[in-house]
């Protein structure tokens, strides 16, 4: 007999939909099932109108493939004059440009790859961004539109985002570009004792001079 | 600046929607948020329509106030000929219904408290059911719906459980009534060693006389 044997139809079809969710298990649906069913009623009014909106009003900016609002093409970021336009900062997934843009350290554009190589799961080259980016970098220079001499790796500091700029390093050799990456080790205001391996094992190998030289 | 500078608006209010729901915080409904934009389209509306239907199609039965579809009240329990109509099983929430009847052990009715007393919460008696369940009981026998003679208490063995089930036995002190309550002891298949206080003082306070008497 299944869990939620009696549950009204909407009900069941409701902790069906939830549970397709990333992280979302049987209870969790069903917690949040009676959340939306006790609630203000203009609760799952607005999240139904939210989800309908999302895919008919959020598009992929042509340029950096962040997100944009649809007919806004490119997007504020690709679209700003103040911009320095000869950095490309690349990145796995909207949140990671959100997060490095919300540090206000960076002027530069960005490319945002949707992903990033993973061969046990199937997403290989074709399956991101990178044909764009190099399109992207292999345009002539114009006016408006300087060249990209510099290209920022941001990828994850972890086994699939390494490879991933291993990879992307790789295929952007041979050009006029400086491509650097993120530097990794002890995240700012971490006790050492307390770091793993991996962090300090970064930290030591990206090791910087300091003092007169 | 906010972390989410730059999101879409629509992604945005899809995140600000998400994070109203229980146990979701900003991580987590962005999360949820970037699975629905790159998920299969279909998702976002299978889940949006599942969120209209909930209200439209879904209703308490007059009854016992569990959750029936909207045009089938009596709900499917309290009008099966073949339940035990003497017999009311007073819970705290649907879901804890469900679990029981899941069992298969139980053939009486139900009574859906939609909640249990919480003075710091500001719910009080006249925020559950308890004057229709008082209704309920106080009903003259017909010949299609016998007396109720036993009202079993399956509230949760906690703090405000235990607070809510007092108050019912008060409530139903002096009536021709039988009040009994779930017992509360060791779960099945656990270890006593690992067993918390509280259940181990019920297991003790409830203990039962074994062999030949």
């Amino acid at each position: 007999m299944p869990a939620n044997a009696s549950y009204p139809e909407a009900v069941d079809r409701l902790i069906a939909s939830l549970r397709e969710l990333p992280g979302i298990g049987l209870r969790s649906a069903e917690r949040l099932a009676f959340h939306l069913l006790t609630a203000d009623p203009n609760e799952p009014a607005t999240l139904a109108q939210a989800l309908i909106d999302l895919r008919q009003t959020v598009d992929h900016c042509s340029v950096c493939m962040h997100l944009t609002d649809r007919g806004k093409d490119p997007c504020a970021i690709c679209s700003d004059p103040k911009r320095d336009r000869s950095t490309v900062l690349v990145v796995e997934q909207p949140r990671d440009l959100i997060a490095l843009e919300s540090t206000g350290m960076y002027a530069g554009l960005y490319h945002v790859l949707m992903g990033r190589l993973s061969p046990l799961d199937g997403i290989g080259p074709g399956e991101l961004t990178i044909a764009h980016l190099i399109d992207r970098l292999d345009q002539p220079a114009t006016d408006e539109r300087p060249a990209i001499t510099e290209v920022v790796l941001g990828l994850n500091p972890t086994l699939e985002g390494d490879g991933t700029a291993l990879y992307l390093a790789e295929q952007l050799h041979n050009r006029q570009l400086t491509v650097s990456r993120l530097a990794s080790g002890l995240p700012s205001g971490s006790e050492l004792e307390f770091a793993n391996r991996a962090a300090l094992a970064a930290a030591l190998h990206g090791r910087q001079r300091v003092g007169p030289s």
